[in-house]
This record gives structure tokens, sequence and C-alpha cells, in this order.
């Protein structure tokens, strides 16, 4: 977390927090801070505050969102099937509340990248239905729901969002994107990427655990709520808020934008570093490194690598005992290292996979850090090869 | 929130708090902070550890709860409909995942206090099925699914959940009890209360907001995810856990055990100092004064009454100036006050139903904080009755 985010939400915590949804004027008060944070997350995400939506995390965010049965306006629209590309977080590759029956996967390549022309493909026949609708809101017609991440957390490539939505868009289709691993390296602006709704993690951007948010790009839309009983989050999501997180949340996203372009340049030069540096320390065995979405567009701060015959499992042991924390695959599960979807969809074989390592360096990360790892590893390079 | 809590809270926040799913070192400590909590809530609950899922909210637990769609030990099982207690909280009376033709309401009596012959009547019918069945888990039935709470969180009053429990037993159905009122002020005892899921909320007993549980019976009964997408809380609930919300849950649920008896014959006894008083400033007037359920089980925290003429809105806009947080019906929307569908059930008329206000007193309330609310109140009597 992000030391001004602890700061502000130490201060915070040291008062009493009343429930925003109080008449009272401590009630109003607890009230003022959420929207002081709904103002920050709108901004980040290039919209204005009646835009966001509080949950209490990213997945909750992509549960909500994820549901045939919307609001168009006044009318219901129902969506045929859900498309998710196939290296997307779990919590969007579960189709939230579409029925198992009506969830599509899309192809990516070898380096991760959408594979346009199959989207393309998945899409044709809505297109031809909706090309020839006299009404484009016609409630017959049920358009395709689709899912594509702005970055993926695995491997960092960057997708082609706006080409995705242009492609979407043509059948009259709705289009979701997990930004959560963008958010804070990449320019977030709903509008200009054309994204139906973005999901947003807080802790990703060193805010704190138990908040994310989903931004609606038209508030005209408005999705069947998750959790229901409760007129809170102007009727999309019942419960009394988190005030201490959603003001952290606030807090960070501030933050993310003040320092952008500063900390990504330097956070880029960390990590082109730490790629070379790892090559090197190969010497005559740089063949057996694979550095995964290498020549794709990707986030500057992610390294999704694998060393052949160093299997992960035992890397991270080695790492962890040195006192650095870096992750396999995912870290979503209950502390188990999984083979990672993404790698499979990249169709990189299994051996290879069960030897990836991925690590994000943060705004707070220092060159000391980088050289400690480089040290970590180069004596595990050196027991692999020396065993052999 | 109290201050223990606090404490623990803002030490816990001074530190780094990792993902709790995490294979490294950091995410083992984060584990064994909810480890801990999860402990405590259980020990409350009269349950152990593997029966208590977290959520982020007791409205998020009653929306999991609430589904038609079940394990049972290895096989799905599905309910044919909801019964809900028409005084329940909108997150239990909405009825959650239950399509709304598969929703009914259970009565209550001018008390507040469910029927139980109306509760028989309406389960008579799934009691004979039942009562035929040779295999009592035959997958072709669908039993009954009710929701009764533990005490009404508007009038304080404690519902006869053992007895409710008998009857819905009799059609092999399932029982969930809203404790979230209850916890800290009556003994919970899932066992004994013979309920089949309870619902629990942090920042009712002391603890921090965003952070809630339901708790089970048995561990045999899995309803379906309302989060996917991730295989936190035993593949209950996806999303990255809120170690810092679910730690302050913990601490709040030890502490509520601790000071357990002492608290509540103190408090008990603040509440009924608060009636006497309210029923004598009124001299002549007596007879205006209306004590919801006085003659009920009540918890010994709560105060639900209503004066003739004087309405709520006013009121608690007289308590606002005065420094006094109290509320009229519940504060579950945004900032509104709305007439109480728990006061309707119990067919008070309108007119005294918008008169309705809400006292709770807190483990922390003091006589002085209710010498000072019977000031205030005085002064509100004595601008009424002088005007009219």
């Amino acid at each position: 977390m992000r030391d001004e985010v602890r700061m502000m939400m130490l201060e915070l915590l040291k008062q009493e927090i009343f429930n925003a949804s109080s008449v009272h004027g401590e009630g109003r008060e607890a009230r003022a801070k959420i929207a002081e944070a709904r103002n920050a997350v709108a901004e980040m995400a290039g919209t204005s505050s009646d835009h966001v939506i509080f949950t209490s995390s990213a997945s909750e965010a992509a549960n909500l969102a994820l549901t045939p049965h919307y609001l168009h306006g006044k009318h219901e629209i129902k969506f045929a099937k859900a498309f998710v590309s196939a290296i997307e977080h779990p919590c969007v590759l579960s189709g939230g509340r579409f029925g198992s029956e009506n969830i599509e996967y899309l192809k990516v390549d070898s380096e991760g990248v959408i594979d346009l022309n199959a989207l393309k493909v998945a899409m044709a026949p809505f297109k031809a239905v909706y090309d020839a609708l006299e009404d484009k809101n016609d409630p017959s017609y049920q358009p395709p729901f689709v899912a594509v991440m702005l970055a993926n957390n695995e491997t960092g490539v960057v997708e082609p969002v706006y080409e995705v939505a242009e492609i979407v868009h043509e059948t009259g289709g709705f289009l979701l994107v997990d930004a959560v691993q963008g958010a804070g390296k990449l320019i977030l602006d709903i509008e200009s990427l054309e994204a139906d709704a973005l999901l947003l993690s807080a802790h990703k951007i060193g805010g704190p655990q138990g908040v994310g948010a989903l931004i609606l790009k038209s508030t005209a839309y408005k999705p069947y709520p998750l959790v229901r009983g409760g007129g809170q989050e102007n009727h999309h999501r019942a419960g009394t808020e988190n005030v201490l997180a959603i003001a952290g949340f606030g807090k960070a996203a501030k933050i993310a934008m003040d320092e952008f372009a500063e900390v990504n340049e330097r956070i880029v030069e960390l990590r082109n570093a730490l790629e070379l540096a790892l090559v090197q320390s190969l010497d005559n065995n740089q063949s057996d490194l694979l550095v995964f979405a290498q020549t794709a567009k990707r986030l500057g701060n992610t390294l999704c690598f694998a060393l052949k015959g160093l299997n992960a499992e035992t890397a991270l042991i080695g790492f962890d005992l040195a006192g650095i924390a870096i992750s396999s695959g995912s870290a979503c599960s209950s502390g188990k290292v999984k083979s990672s979807h993404v790698l499979k969809a990249m169709e990189v074989e299994d051996d290879l996979a069960q030897c990836a390592l991925r690590i994000s360096l943060g705004w707070n990360t220092q060159k000391e850090d980088v050289d400690g790892f480089i040290n970590a590893w180069s004596s595990q390079v050196k027991r692999l090869y020396e065993a052999a």
C-alpha cells in the first residue's frame, strides 16, 4: 500500500466511522468521504462520479457486470452469450451469472494478444442480425457480451481494446474491460477506449484490500444487481459502505494519477534493466530463457519468464528464503501453485509453463530490489547448472 | 467501533498487508490473521472455523445464502420457494437469488413476533410430501427455504427461532437466521438454535464496516457461489480477502464474548431507565406514547417508540442539532427516511409509524448519554405540547 494512503487511512481509523446511509450528521460526513473518493476514481477512468459503482473487490465487480440481464434506459436487455478472452482473470473467465452453456472463449495468439479475426468470426452472426434490424433497439434482439482485459496480470501484454470495441459495437454488443492490471500504468479513459464498462481494484494501485469498482461508460446501462436489498450505490449494490476502504481507494487513485508519468518512466527502466540482467546472468545458457510476450506491447512493470529446468515451485521457495516475494502463475487460489491458463492459451508447453515466474514491479520498487533479485536468481541459476 | 478493535487495526494498518492467497511468506502471515479471526467468529456462533464464510457484509452473506441452488453432500438440491418473515432486513426480504414469483412472506403478530400457526400452514404442503417420501434425500423433492431473524433491528423483538426450526425441519427445509442484530446481545449457538445458517455483520458488534459472515451448521450444505472465479473462502466466495477488516471482525467477536454478561446487564438497566424516563417526561400525556413490542421478549439495548404528533423526521433534526445520533426506521437507504416495513407488518397505523424513533444502546453507552437524550427529548416534547 502507498504510504500516503496508509497515513490517510490511519487518520480516518482513529475517529469513529459512521454508517454512510444514516441521516444524522455523522452519516453525512461519511457520505462526503465516499463522494470524494468517487470523484477521484471517476477522474482516473475518464468519466464522472455517477458512473462509478463501488464493490468489495474487482471480482465482485466482474460478477456484477457479467450478467445477461441489464436495463438499457427503460428497457430490459438480454445478452445472448458471454464471449471472454481465454487469458482473462478467473473472476471474468468464470462468466459470472451467464450459464456455462452461454460462455464462449476467445482465442489469443502465441504472445497472448487477442485474435481479432477470431473475434470477428464469433461476432459475425450477431452483426448480420443487427445490420438487418430496422430498429436498433429492437427488444427481441439479444446482443453479445464481450470481455477482454486491458492488460494481462501474468504477462503484462496490452490488448487492443479499441479495435475490439469497434468489432463488438458493430453488433450492438457490450464490452467489459478488466482494467485492474492496467490502472496506474496505462492511461484509462473509458471514452477513448470505447469500453462500455471497466473493472478496477484498489489494492492493485496502492490502495487497500476490500474495495473495487465497476465503471459504466453510460449510466443508461444498469446490470441486474448482484447483492440486493438496499439502495446503496444508487441501487446498484446493497450493503453498508466500507468508508475506510473506499476513502483509501480514492486516495490511491489520486496519487496514481499525480505520479503517473514519473513512476512509469522509472519503472520501465528498472524492468528493462532486470530483463537484461536476467539474460546476462545465464552466460552460455541464454537460449534456455524465455521471456513471455517479449515482442508484444507490454506493461512497463511486468516480467514473465521461464528458465528451462528451473521449476517455478522450487524457485519460489528459494526466493522466499532470500526474502523476495515473487509469484508463479497468479496468486488467486488458496496458496496453491496451479499451472497458468494464460500460458496454456498462448500454447506454451506444459514443461515450460511449470517454470514460469512472474515479477511485478511497484511504484516503490528500487534499484536495490532489482539487484537483490538478481543476486538470489544468480545463485539459483548456479545451483541449477552445477547440478546438471 | 470498539477501542480495542481500533487499536488492533491501527497496528495492523501500520504494516504492509499482503495477499492472503499468495504462496510466499507474507501471504502465509495474512492467512494466519484470517484463520485467527475465523476461529473467533466460529466460537461466537458455537461452531468450528470451517463453517465460517467471510463476506464483505451481511447483505452479501444474505444474497449468498438465499439461493434455490445448493449442494447437499454430493447431490444438488433445489429449494422450491423462499419464505421470509415480513419483518426481515431488506437484504433478506428481497429474497436474494430466488425469483420474485418464488418468494412468500410470513406473517407476524402485532408485537412483531412470527405467527407460528401461519408458518405451519405454509409448511403443511411440504410436510405432507416429505412425510410420504421413502427416501428423505429423494432428489426430486424440492424443500422450502425459510428465513426468520433472531432479533429485529427496529423493535428488538426476539423471534422463537428454535420453534421455527422444528416446524421447518419437519419438511426437510432449510432455515436461515439473520443474527446480525442479536449477536453480542444474545447467546448465539447455531447448534442449539437449530438454525442451518446464520448471518453476521462485524460493524454491529463493534467491528469495522466491510465484513460479514455466513455461518453454516453443516459443511455438507454449500450454496451456489454469488461471487465466482476464485478459490477463496473454501471456494464459497471469490476475491482477494480484506485481511484488515476480517482481523477486526475477529477481535470484535472475541471482545463481545468476553464482555457479554457484564455489558448486557449494564445496558438493559440503562435501556429500562431510559424507557421509564421517556414515559415520565410526558406527565399527563403518557397515553400519547407507544413503545413497540413492549410486552414481547426484546433485546436489552433496543427501544422503538412513537409519540403521537411528533413526526420522526422533525425529531431527528432536533436530535441531530443536539448532537445525538438516533434513527427512525432503519438506516439502509441513501440517507432517506422511509416508513418502516416492520411497523407495517405489525399493523401499526401509518400516522403513528411516521412518528417511530429507534434508539440502540451500544456497549459504550453511558448514563450521561441517556441523560443527554432525555434532555433533548424533553425540550422537543415541551415544544410539541406548547405548539398544540
